[in-house]
């Protein structure tokens, strides 16, 4: 049996994640992370991506978002202002969970709005990195459901 | 060895669910929907309490806030306007995770903030009935994660 | 030949009608033209409901939304600021009337906005207690309408 | 006996009722309705004007509002933005009764507010032409109790 | 002769004070305060009320508004979104001082307006729990002032 | 010598100047407040055109503006909403002067805003009809300056 | 074989084109340039009407908007203000094209949104005259593809 | 026959008037204008304050508005900001009027409003030094009514 | 026993208290209520400052907020606007008591905001000039509390 | 004789162009498109670019836009929040074309504003793929001009 | 060789600097801070200014900004609020330097524009006393350019 | 002794210095400026990068801002916009200093709010390409002041 293929897309400044301001944002870095979330889901096929750049992160949606299963996508600092990644979540045909692994709502008034997030199957914020734990969780479940629909 | 203790408290109008508007909301009751949970969590023990009136939701956050290991909490309408609520999440020592049925950020302006989700440990959103579930595993990652620091 | 059935309901501070501040709602109790209502419309049977506690109205539009030709609803204070009243007007299958006494447009900002209203049938604003009267008239018609469609 | 005189003013785009877009407006000319009208108030006298001129629903504003018993106003596209047909309402002696056929609340952002509204007698929204009806059950009613009062 | 007959009400999460976040609102429970405040004030009768729900402390309101010297109101996170108490502050004719035991303006921005105290014949806001010490003296020299009048 | 031409228009409204409202803008009719300007001014020759019609106010800006020593205008309720107009003034030649007869400073919110004054020479508010003789006034000094300049 | 028919509609102050303001606007009348398009295109019939009355806009949209294959609307000022023009344009079934001649976006601040132009089927801002070319180019290709579709 | 008293009031970085900026404000001293106004009206007693001192201004009002027969104000840089001068002029029975010399509305967005000017008795907007002049006149005839009256 | 040293700093325009406008302030002038402030308190020795400067006032600030046991101020029209007033309060040790005669929040929109209140030890707004009565009360309940501490 | 050379430029997401979307976008690649463009237009030589990277976008301006005759740029998302790309137009010497596909006026409020638009020399919005024909038509029209004046 | 004249204005509370909450704004006197400042640039001579009226300021600004080679601004709370002092610097001829000691745009939201920058040479935020250092050199290099000029 | 390490990072569009737009941005070219910083400070060992892209400008402040002793950051059009290059800055040890050539404040209103500054140490704004210098000379006063503290 084929496993089900999820791509993880990480923005702007988290590659730093475990390196640098761990009481923000924990001390794991994603890799260790990744490591953690193979040995869980052993019939998930996982595609790792980061990159600070907003058109970057749109090519990678676009080439993964009519092949996969579904897409994590933490937009990080994009989130709030772009309108482009926004139009690529919208246009491909996985489904799209966006995470945040901080509560952004409880921290600057320009985190408040999410223009990603309304083109999204669904958005898990505020749990650290568990919240990815629990975006794979939400993806197999869609997967199970539209293939039972 | 103790179960685990999670009060659900679903706000205004979701004692329709699964009864009107199977479209948006789906057509489980969320009494069907809570044997499923009991039955997938046996190590976890549900308290379920739904309300439409905005101070009964106040006054259960505190009865089970300090007793409880975690809140489940959809706040319906109150979401939006309500600060007593979000008041009442920030004065409970247990942690309440938010729970939105449907993606509130592609509805409506009004339903674009959350006055609540500021106060607690995480959201999520948009997932349908399968929110809850996911709601319960981060409450359980969120207590394992305590009890070892 | 059965009568037409239609629940009134009045919200916050709408008990004291008739009996304070004459001068801006006029110096009947709604009591005493619950029974000028019925006079008028004998084929109509009506049903009176007031409470000042938001949820309390929610469920009272949940109990006869259902089952009622309409709703004449005065959702006082919670007008401008209830979502989750919002949200029951729109689950119903009845058709909602809004009656407001005054004429809200001419008194302060924050009465300007009407979120119940979007869900509803239609509005009467402004006519004093007459309102009422040209409520039932109005889902007289509707009704009317809906059973030649 | 002689009749009670009433001015009905229709607004911009009015011209097309019943001719174009039955699925929003309906599908009857309000030529037809005037009929309908004239036929159910046998005790009252219409006069049916309707211009797509600001100015000039301005002037019939003043022709008739110091010697009809109400006007029924149904702005169009003005009630949103015309200070000056407001001014004309608030200048006359006549009430008059602002009339939407559609719920305007339910629609487009810039159609909510209403410049006209605040300085009606009262208006009646979203009813179809039925409102037109329920406008001159208003103002008989306004105008028994002034020939009391 | 007869005692000044003071209602106090305290809105929602009030029933927590002294008993969680010392650090923000004092250590000392309301039921303590009030004893004091009894010793205090041998003239005055006070009756006193706690609810989270809006809806019951607009039902206190009209229970006492027109039959006590004074009511004074903390409405906690009511204050920034009810127009419905704000409406029966308005509605009564007991003088209703608004206490704040914390200094609203210093919180967060959605704390910084107050609908109900524009009703208010004064407020008394950031001073703990001797702003209930510093209202009763206000509403004694109120009521000496208009018996004197 | 030739005389100086003024023209002077009013906007919509002003027509009922001095025979409704005299409490808010006067007892007297523009027309014979006109004849005390022209006695007042013998060396200047008035023009007076009123419309209630958006359209004509900016013909007739475009009649007299290429010909006339200067204009008075008093757009009434245009002067808020009314791109048009202040375009119409922008483009001609001669020097308009914007009069209100009251202080709309002091009215509602939504008339504090002048569109049609950025692009006029000068304003005159809240004077009552001796706005329009303050009016004349600088307009002979405007002539008389760029005469001699 | 019958021409393609085009009515043009130009908006407030738009006759003074050619006339005055050639810096902004250019130095030629409308009237010469309507000969150029016409020698142009000699398979379009165009009909040429201006006027600074909104409501005459209006009619003018009304009456061609059913029988012509396309309008050409230079709106000038009523842009950004007109709801009236804009429910004109979405209620008949020819297209319509906005033209402007400067670039509006780069003027002032009022002038940035376009009530109208979302109404449109597209619209041809800041090339000058040219821009009438344009929208007669985009008419007749809109035109080729219904007539093939 | 005593002579009127007119107080002239000139706030902040108007002492640098006729020296610097001639561009913007002329090329006149303020005292050179005051000659000329002395000149102009022998019947009037002026009597001239410059300050850029918010407080001192306020000071100048109260010593002169009570006394005076009327005030003429060019609030500077504080007419937008001046919540205290605001306060001034309602506290004063001598009739104020605001002057400014250039056409503040054609200026920066901050410079559009006028906190001072809803409670003057009325405005001259553009007209450079000859404001003073024209203030002088509504004074003089708001002197004649007020005697007649 | 030394006694308590109290500033009490009254902002623009009240020195005009009890001289101007009773039906708003009152009819007392502040220097006999200061009279009744001494007799009431004989543990206290007050010093009185008022100006109509905003500077002055802070440097009042300066000069007593380090040596004096509480200041009471009222700073008028700057309380809405006064950044400097407010950083001044901030800047100091003594405990500052923000006191407003009238209810602000009844009155125009541009007097709801307190910037300098947010730095205060508390409010008292709205109950007349008691409220420098009970501002002493508080600033003797802080002193006893804080000498306990 | 040299042929005219055109860069056009296409923005995020306009990459799946005639692949995704056909019924918001239409059915055919740009690709196919170029290839008409290139027929159509044999004296102009078309270089095309995309890229879904902000500044790669700005790159590619500055490398053509001091050489080419003209650049027709569709910034997709980052016309509404690209600061950056709106410096780069503003700084190249050649005629910058802003085209639009859909009627961008017609969708979410996040999408009425360009930043971009501003500083070219016009827009093309709404006619679909048509709309970069047009664009070629308008600086072949600028390029005449030019070249004549 | 004459000396470089340069003035030096602080603002309201500076006169606080190193006596006050040394760890915000650092411990050093600006007395001391001064006498640094003249041993670093024995080529300039500086001339110092504290003041915390508005007014004083501008005075100030008038009596050397004609005279000297720079200002060097703190306008401390005047910054945001303060379009008098605005104009004061627009209207001299010496560069104005505008420096803030802490890094403004991190503090609270109303500390976040600035009137005065707009009108200012160019403005060194955020770097403690040292930004007067800078702000020294940049005057010493602008001199250095005009007199090259 | 090894040389203090500062890395300079310009953002999009100021690759053109001194190439284009010299009236606005000076003629210089950055590298040759970059030859007179390295002159003018032989203790510092200069790294000089610029991009378009905003990841790419992340990605270098990633790179040294750990390693280096500060970073010049001139964020160009991304100031306003770029949550995730304010992120970067927030997330770095090295102090980043953000320069402008001109004096944003002063020009177009998108660009007066700052994203990038509220987390750097500070700013230096307007003073042309000397910013640069008068940011070097406050890093190194940082790096003396932490080396000493």
């Amino acid at each position: 049996m084929t496993k089900m293929k999820i791509q993880i897309i990480n923005g702007p400044n988290l590659n730093l994640l475990g390196k640098r301001e761990p009481g923000l944002y924990g001390g794991m870095t994603f890799e260790d992370y990744l490591e953690f979330l193979e040995k869980t889901f052993p019939e998930v096929s996982f595609d790792y991506y980061q990159s600070n750049v907003e058109g970057e992160i749109i090519n990678r949606i676009h080439e993964t978002g009519f092949l996969y299963d579904g897409i994590i996508l933490n937009p990080g600092g994009y989130t709030h202002t772009s309108v482009s990644i926004a139009d690529a979540v919208s246009s491909v045909s996985a489904p799209v969970v966006e995470v945040h692994i901080t509560n952004v709502a409880a921290r600057e008034e320009f985190r408040h709005n999410s223009l990603v997030g309304r083109f999204c199957a669904g958005s898990v914020i505020g749990f650290g990195l568990d919240g990815y734990r629990l975006a794979v969780l939400a993806l197999i479940e869609i997967k199970r459901k539209s293939s039972k629909g």
